[in-house]
């Protein structure tokens, strides 16, 4: 089998580059190792910046998104036992994000793939990537017991943090950037309303929480826990013990949270990774197989979004006119704003997280800067810049 | 011995007080243990923010900083071998800062108050403040081999970080905070015009340098160096080289610093440090004997100017009304802007140095740091808002 562009990787960036290149005419097959039912459950992020809502919605998955996304126009921030709320679009020229789980996303992006797109396989587990730097890639997996080929003009990675595509870019010329953080989040998923209409991010003597939520029912909520945590450790009462006591509020003792069954409990480690470059010859890397990031801060999805929007534009411009030259500079061009990403996701993190071996001078270093974002403005604006997502490389010169 | 208040330190914190006092028409007396000739040529910092300006002028130590001391809006960034200015005025509100050395500060504000202020002794070793939490809190020092004691109405510590009038704070009242980094700073004066009209602060590979000035005839240079350097491991030549390789540019491969005799070599080390409360009883701390920055950000002189500026409102408030609301919130007054200069400092100094442990990710987010200063509007003025120094807290209010 050949196709123009063979996708490695069934998650939100191997599929929203399908729809994209669909759109644009560009044959492609996507191949992913799980099945349907295990792609569409897995909880990730949920806040989409208005550049991955406009890319959805132009490969035309935006009407359940439309009517089911929240729109938030800000976060708040608790420290010192204080509230903040940052206002985005007063700060970021009118920038809000959206409150969709990326388990939605990535229905619809299968839902629209499957009625109208090009081959998506799943439970095709690729083996290995050659010839990368051939005119002729070829994919190696095994799908429903065969072992198969896929010739491509193009393959691009997507297909994570533990997927096979980047050990196509030969081992001495990758660099590997790494931190890896000493706490976790403990993540439930609870049928108990959002205890207030925006996320709340909360620092606090007893370590980070996070109330964020999934629909007007369905609230998802965190805790920073030591590494290693076995969420058995935490009954459903000590989680929302835990949780209102590190989003206590001196002017108002009475706030609690909305408590509600909790229908999952998972622990979540915390990792920066950056892979460079992010393409070797025919083969291209995207999202979390070229990058990682520490979830707050809600960068993971919508990098990964941006480097496939690039991406797109690049083999859309190729396909067009046979010129390589946005694919040539693919890499370096999301190489800069995957490390701003990096940088405010590890400034998110490590401004919120009490570190266990923390002293108490970087704590007050910490309570110092969560009160400058909350009395200037552009220590604050810098925060809603990031968080709100920063502009794509525009127009053809990439 | 009496007097209203006793003021241990003659360095600019207890000399730019006993002035700021002396206008007032309240008597002070300031006890400094060491002798004048080294007082005055003691190297410190060089750059004055304009509330320190300001204060300077109005108890009469303006004439010879507005006609020697240059007036700079800006700095330049060098990071990844490029160069990059932070404009301070059009970031800043039109904010600047004045490059005056310290020991001139010192020299002025001592020629002032032994021509017409109160006294103002040398070599006056102070052992003990005593009755700190009476209305008569003194001072025991010994001065000309006599033992000798100071009654005040208030005491205030500008003796520094290894002064004794902190430990009139009663031990189990007082918090420390403190880092010590894991680099120094290698410091020479040259009689050598300096490189540029601005400072020129150097993030590279091989460590921070500093391009400062003492007046358009002397440069004042800095390299980052392991703690424990011993200044004679550095001949005049390797410093140079050093400092040349520190400030390379791709874009100017010609670019040398401008060489000459060097004339002090030392090595600094860098701490940041605070004590809480600042004040206990009729005791007040201020400057560097209750709270230390590193130099990176020239914001220690600063500090306790800015924290002396506060305290003689408060005692000149006092004095006129008999009031001591802003005694008791002096130290809580002064600590919020403490922690901003802190965490500034720290920032600064962890965003430019290379520590001997850092990981290649860290360094990656250093220069995505500089590279977000040297792009975007917000991220320039939160750099030139704190380093052109916040505003001080105004009025009879605190």
């Amino acid at each position: 089998m050949h196709t123009t562009v063979g996708i490695i990787g069934g998650g939100p960036a191997g599929l929203l580059l399908a729809r994209l290149l669909h759109t644009a005419g560009i044959d492609s097959v996507v191949l992913e190792s799980r099945d349907r039912r295990y792609v569409e459950q897995r909880q990730r992020a949920g806040i989409l910046e208005q550049a991955t809502v406009d890319a959805l919605r132009a490969c035309g998955a935006g009407a359940r998104l439309d009517a089911e996304g929240m729109v938030h126009d800000g976060i708040e921030l608790r420290f010192d036992r204080r509230a903040h709320r940052v206002d985005f679009p007063s700060l970021a020229d009118g920038r809000r994000v959206t409150v969709y789980a990326q388990t939605e996303v990535v229905k619809d992006l299968i839902a629209l793939q499957l009625a109208e797109g090009g081959p998506l396989l799943f439970e095709a587990e690729v083996h290995a990537v050659e010839g990368a730097d051939t005119d002729r890639p070829s994919i190696h997996y095994t799908h429903e017991g065969e072992e198969q080929t896929l010739t491509c003009d193009y393959v691009v990675g997507c297909d994570g943090f533990h997927g096979v595509a980047r050990n196509a870019v030969p081992e001495h010329l990758r660099t590997t950037y790494e931190r890896v953080y000493p706490y976790s989040w403990l993540g439930i998923l609870a049928d108990a309303p959002p205890a207030a209409d925006e996320l709340i991010y909360a620092h606090s003597d007893r370590g980070f929480a996070l109330a964020s939520m999934r629909s007007p029912s369905v609230s998802r909520l965190y805790l920073q826990v030591p590494n290693g945590t076995d969420p058995a450790e935490w009954s459903d009462d000590r989680i929302w013990d835990e949780l209102d006591a590190r989003f206590a509020l001196d002017a108002d003792p009475g706030w609690r949270l909305k408590r509600g069954p909790i229908t999952s409990k998972s622990v979540l480690p915390m990792r920066s990774h950056v892979t460079e470059p992010m393409a070797y010859g025919q083969v291209l890397l995207a999202g979390d197989a070229a990058h990682i990031v520490p979830p707050t801060g809600a960068k993971g999805l919508n990098l990964a979004a941006a480097d496939v929007i690039v991406l797109a534009r690049a083999l859309t411009h190729w396909h067009a006119t046979g010129a390589t030259d946005l694919l040539e500079s693919y890499s370096d061009t999301c190489l800069r704003r995957v490390w701003r990403a990096e940088h405010f996701s590890y400034f998110m993190t490590t401004t919120l997280h009490t570190a266990p071996d923390q002293s108490p001078f970087e704590t007050r270093l910490q309570i110092s800067q969560l009160d400058r974002v909350a009395t200037s403005h552009h220590a604050a604006a810098e925060l809603a810049e990031n968080y709100t997502g920063l502009p794509l490389p525009t127009g053809p010169t990439g």
